[in-house]
């Protein structure tokens, strides 16, 4: 199937809000339903559904399981994934912690740090284990997603060993650009670049105010 | 001036690019040299940068110290931004105690959080308030962004207050679309929206690998 990268971005959103209804016990629901909760237009929820093959049906809306299902496996979600932490500081805890991700079947199964005093300590019932240990854990496990929650100048040189020991996913909390193959998947969160962001946004829906005055 | 959303989007990027080669003592920069740097091509950044009225000079390249002042006056960073914080879990811990923020003249000034038991604790030097201590803080105090990161069913509700206090901005950690008026700016971060996009990532890299095999 091909779908444009801007469709595969609000994918998610759809996923979210799908699981949403599936927890209230919404078994059908229409294109302005879902508009009015998700904040999106309802010709931009059908043209983005049509993608699927146009599960919409006219007077009966789109049926929530099947929905939810069809875009969980584009999504692959719909196998378990295996990920590691490496950084237990607070972000590292703060997801590790956050149990959403596992009812989407994102299970943390290891933690890595650095810091001898973080070594051994449990961070949501998972031990955390050296740095030492990290690669000979790749080797001996089934891992998918390996998260980085470390500073910017140990991420660039921890990325390089996860790569060589076989890591194909990489999600990036630290602030700088890994440098991988084209076969690594890699997904950035920049916390400071979204900050600044807002800061732009409040600034530019401030002076749109101050043009109208 | 008059500046598209995507190149807007690219600017955080720049600004920390530009800034770390300020730190390194760089003052003037090729679109060859930053697009090693940054993993972008150089005709991109020309074209990026041009906007801002063709600072680049043929042989020269960018003044450093320029461009990083003029995209911080766009984005706004030129003066100081008065920050709280709403939920002082593991994530409000890990954003409180990121110092790059304070560099870049985002403070975090108060945090506030609606567990007894953290409230009078201290997180990085600022005492947690309780949540009936935030609207009488934000009467009688300057405060730019509200960064909310608490369960997405109390988001909802304290957007609600943040806004009729007088908050026109809010920085977003909460899993749902908050619903604010127009002249309120959001900025999501949907962390498992982007982990769920590299599970995607991941999936089709795999794929394409296989189709070539």
């Amino acid at each position: 199937m091909n779908i444009s990268k801007t469709v595969i971005q609000r994918l998610p959103r759809y996923y979210r809000y799908l699981e949403e209804l599936k927890r209230e016990g919404v078994t059908r629901i229409s294109s302005g339903e879902l508009s009015e909760r998700m904040h999106v237009t309802a010709s931009q929820i059908r043209q983005d559904l049509n993608h699927f093959g146009g599960f919409g049906q006219q007077g009966f809306g789109y049926r929530v399981d099947y929905l939810y299902d069809e875009i969980g496996k584009i999504l692959g979600l719909d196998r378990i994934k295996h990920i590691i932490l490496i950084g237990a500081g607070h972000l590292g805890q703060a997801l590790a912690n956050y149990t959403n991700y596992r009812r989407r079947g994102f299970n943390i199964e290891a933690i890595f740090d650095k810091d001898p005093e973080k070594v051994g300590t449990e961070v949501y019932g998972i031990r955390v284990q050296a740095m030492e240990e990290l690669v000979p854990y790749i080797e001996t496990h089934e891992v998918d997603i390996a998260t980085l929650t470390i500073p910017k100048e140990q991420a660039v040189i921890v990325a390089k060993e996860l790569v060589a020991a076989g890591i194909r996913a990489i999600w990036n909390f630290a602030h700088t650009e890994l440098d991988v193959p084209e076969d690594v998947a890699v997904e950035n969160v920049h916390l400071s670049e979204s900050l600044m962001h807002l800061s732009y946004k409040a600034k530019n829906i401030r002076k749109e105010g101050e043009d109208e005055a």
